[in-house]
């Protein structure tokens, strides 16, 4: 993978990463698996995730998502995406212990490009500094939220201030002990042009009126970030903590999707490349009728096709990478829908035969493969379902026949 | 259907518990979420299932699984098929409110068989009644138990007693609150062939040497019934507690799993059936740019392709159960191989595709999607991976060809 | 399968039909290929097939597709089914041996029910007795035809007389050499109900104006019976060769195509059981780095799945065959869509599997593989692509969620 | 794409093929078919591919794949690859026309690597020129050719010739009206280890006892190139002959397919992008129930589904390509199997789905995409099938996970 990866300091990120994974990440799985028993509390914040960070921080592997030099180390997209494969290897401890955890990446990157002096201060120096969390809260539960003109969260001018009322759900993060701030869509005029409709606006999640209502489970698991679902009763955001503008909820969170879902599909890669491992792993441990599991036709061809589909998965998010770095998020908007899809299907596929080749014990907690199937699968769902981004590749494609059409006819 | 149920005792008893399910089942759901909820437990007890079991009773629905007369209604496996998969619509209730959930049905079953007098006073008759529940203890975490030369488990004889020395996990229904006696596989003579190592043996679940070590979760979800892992120590088991005789224990397993597999099939149908209505319910009542979801063509690709499956796996099932009937278990075995592995594929794809259609709230408890998929995901797993009864179908395949190989020849 | 096929003659004639096949149809395969191959046209008819087809005669295993008895056995669907698909076994030889081929079948019942007098001597009675054969003529080459309003051959009223105008192609067995008569499907009138604009005609394939402009090929075969492209210019026919009525075309349509894409079902499956049959013995009788093809477990994995695949296909086709049987073909649309969806696309699979398992020679004309895939890949789209039939099945799912919706409204 | 592509060179080749292929190319396809049609043989050499040959010649297309500049422009793979996809859009005239047509690639790399002066002379400067061309015999019609050691072919040493016995098969482009010689593989000792057994010799067709026995139809399709069966009845070959020497065959076949397979997948890539334009095309162009095909969900799935496998796959040839440049043929070998697999499955699954979309036309010779559909088909074969090649891969990440096990341990 030279080919992409081709700078030094890619290079020297990634051995200092791997490095950090082999000495400190992975040996504190177990320790995590066992402070969070013992606390009993789901959304516990152990005391390992701490110490991750702080010696993350340490050897510099702080802020590796953020593209401003200022604040990180300043990787381009192609140069950052290794990386968060990497993390994505430990999905639970690797991308908080370097600060590289969504949302919060993509709430920094909001207020590094849309925040006032306050914000900054306020909120974007802790998140940088790992000391809050935050949560967006888009998602609704009484509609199909793919589509953006059906949020139904109003945000109505009074005054100096908007008042917010509705309900979201989904808001990742919310429950972290840490989480102080949400970023939220609303629509502040149902009757302007569709995609002016919306507004982002800051809210602390202490600000009166705002009540989480509950955890949401996926498919079982109660995530220690969580999924809050949160209600807003007459809360007043003065007009201040609007971000860039009334009306321009949609165009940030374009901005902001982008480098977030190519993020997950990186960790999505390292997801998968760590499954492939742990299947290899088990079929060669298990012997059955006297022969090692491995040696089966089958498995063998399931291994073979996981490291095609790895390598054809990764190549394109590489691709993608270099085309946002180079062209920018809305030329590559094909590229970072197929991405977003790719990548989840083709974890999936392998994590769950992984599953299979460990049998009883690839459901339980005693191997992270049923966890990374939960998670997985909701990337399905996030940040619009599979469904909606093949909307997108479609229409550029009948877009060039239509043009080709033209020029023919 | 009504070509294959076509006495008027099945039809009945399909009619009276399809009111069961509506006057009682479905509403009594939510109130097992509050229940379950309240407890803050786990492997709580709630008082609505004894409810409903009292219901059932009261309602003739009882014991329906039991094909000796003497128990239940004495249904065929053909005439039972249509209630398991209407009792499979609601997992967590519907089967345990009618007596007839796994794996107390198949220990009843090798009770009913293989039972001493004393077996029956002291288990089988408060099994039947519901009063108490079992598990099966056969799966080792240590190898890949779906071979069953693998077994670890030693069971020595020592005077009038065997003394049990192992590990067994996923005894499913190990942690409900009524499990009172297990049914425990393992070796007793090592040296003998290879299907005339094992034994069964029933062992009190408080007796001296047994300890439930932990409940296994699946996919995160923490089951009522529970999955145990459970140690076994020095456990001394009178010779007297020795199912049909010492080395039949394979010859038993073989017995208990054919009925046990079906009953798996039929509920899957069941599972399926109700994803599939969930599924165009949500699609009707959505919108997303302008349309109702229902109005795609690709999400009535799905729900097409999901009639298209279930009929043909509902067919496949009622053939195998009628085969059961009719010729028996053993040669029937191809059948229950091809519906053991084709029922859980076909509703974990409708599922799968049910949750795409729900978005976020596809992967929560607020809908039975993601519980029915780590359920129906087990399933591939438990009583043998899909691989090994695939290998049973091919070698019956396989024969054939051999066979007419050496005709022609 | 003998729960479905009860009755006594159904059993003999199986009996019966499956002598034939060994006796006088597969050993007739190889004489067949030397006879085409000897004549070096394609269209040509053998002599083989005639001495097959008066052997069949004189077996009693004549038009034993006709559901009236004056005609043939008049068997019920149930008791055909599966005997045709014995037939599809020997695609190219058996269902026309024994008067059941595509399109003779469905134009017989389409003279029996709606053919006058004069049609019943003259067409009827010769296709009977496989003296004469016939195409159907609905398909365009300029339109998307699975939409019978995009018809676009004219049919204009000029006194006692239509004038058709027009293109069709895809009419199958126009290029056998007995072909005598074509129905065709128009337009009569355009602006009436959708469903009221089209009218079926009976029209010689020697009428003046009728042109074979050529045949088209499906995947590189020229098929005896052929695929014929047909210009009709200026065609007068008598208002007496009107089937049923003007307007009646449509509904004539829907009474043909029910039987017609039940019985490409039951072929595709006998298509399915020898392909599966050949798969293994080409699996056992290769060697490969030391050991069997047959003993890989990926190729086990496919024998399984074709038995399971098989199975389940079957099964629908039989209780299919059972509805139209005992509801009609009217209620029995969802099962017959279902069908016509689900058996090729499982043939399909199963087929490419054995091509696989024969490497190249699957490819070649020395074993029947490539031309079975050929020809069920096209089942996948005449009579209407899957696509329209998934529509047919969603639509009635719909409807149910639709009606709950309203009660539980 | 610039990223991989990004010499000047390999540009300007790109826009000048681009510019042949718009000009010369696809205005030659009818062309090419009426003059087909018109010869009435199907090894007919037409008049239409010497003009071609003539003018790509003249824009300096010619002999691209070659990778020494004595001879072609000697480009390296990855600047290769984009042209031969772009060749491969219409395959069966652009790689003829640009003389980078298989199997004479691969046998003028063996004459330039291996091959005598007067080898050279004879075979090699007619193929560089285009005069002749030349087949590969390998494939035996008897036995499983996959496993090298299980080759039948006996070639004896006596005196100075080796004497040929056997039969092969599938020897493409022996009925090319052109051709001049065979690359045959045979073994010379079979008691030799198993990879020093086989030899390769250079056969005249005309050779006497040399006997082409048959052309081998592809789905029907009697390639105008063609497969041929070949008898060898004591060919006499003198040891002169024999390439690079005895016992290097498996050695040679090693080196051989390597660039082989890239090219293939290089141009199934191209295949499937134009079956990407045409399925969007068609579907833009028709209307069933009120509506352009092209606005269906479904079919707009399938189009993004294929923009996202397109790229995919793509990137993976690539970065193959980019291996062999950089780390040679055997380092790259996974990378080989990997894309030898993924390609034609790829492209396969986009044409079936075009053909879907056309429809009865899909299948005729209308449109190119059942042609392409047969020829990728025998992709999955030739060469060995997949499933040889996944064990190559799976061995690969088994060794991997051996070795981590050891180094853990």
């Amino acid at each position: 993978m030279e080919l992409f990866t081709s700078t030094d300091r890619a290079r020297e990120y990634r051995q200092k990463l791997l490095g950090f994974m082999d000495e400190c990440v992975y040996p504190a799985e177990p320790v995590y698996a066992e402070q969070m028993a013992a606390a009993g509390d789901p959304h516990h914040h152990p005391q390992i995730l701490e110490d991750l960070k702080a010696e993350a921080k340490k050897r510099g592997l702080w802020n590796l998502f953020h593209p401003h030099e200022e604040w990180g180390p300043g990787l381009t997209n192609l140069e950052y995406a290794p990386l968060a494969e990497i993390m994505g290897r430990s999905p639970a401890l690797a991308p908080e212990a370097c600060n590289c955890s969504a949302p919060d990446t993509g709430n920094m990157e909001v207020f590094t490009l849309f925040g006032t002096e306050e914000h900054k201060q306020r909120w974007l120096e802790p998140l940088l500094d790992g000391t809050i969390r935050s949560a967006f809260a888009m998602t609704e539960p009484g509609v199909a939220s793919s589509d953006a003109t059906n949020v139904e969260m109003r945000m109505e001018r009074d005054g100096d201030h908007y008042v917010l009322n509705g309900r979201k759900w989904f808001a990742s993060n919310a429950m972290h002990r840490h989480c102080k701030v949400l970023i939220v869509m609303g629509k502040t005029d149902p009757e302007a042009p569709k995609h002016r409709q919306q507004s982002m606006m800051v809210v602390p999640i202490d600000a009166p009126g705002v009540r989480v209502v509950r955890n949401l489970p996926v498919f079982g698991y109660v995530d220690r970030e969580g999924h809050a679902e949160i209600e807003f009763t007459d809360v007043r955001v003065p007009v201040t903590d609007v971000l860039k503008g009334e009306g321009e909820g949609f165009a940030i969170s374009q901005a902001r999707l982008g480098p977030g879902r190519i993020h997950h599909a990186m960790r999505a890669i390292g997801m998968a490349e760590r499954a492939l491992e742990l299947m290899c792993a088990r079929a060669e441990s298990r012997v059955t009728f006297g022969r090692k599991v491995s040696e089966r036709a089958n498995i063998r061809d399931w291994i073979a096709e996981a490291r095609i589909d790895i390598e054809q998965a990764r190549l394109l998010t590489l691709k993608t990478a270099w085309m946002m770095d180079t062209v920018g998020n809305k030329e590559a908007r094909t590229e970072i829908a197929a991405i977003k899809i790719a990548a989840p299907v083709m974890a999936l596929r392998i994590v769950d035969r992984a599953i299979q080749v460990y049998g009883a014990a690839g459901v339980t907690e005693d191997f992270p493969l049923a966890s990374m199937y939960a998670h997985l699968r909701t990337l399905r769902i996030a940040d619009g379902p599979d469904e909606v981004h093949k909307l997108t590749i479609a229409r550029a494609e009948l877009g060039k026949a239509r043009a080709a059409a033209e020029t023919a006819g």
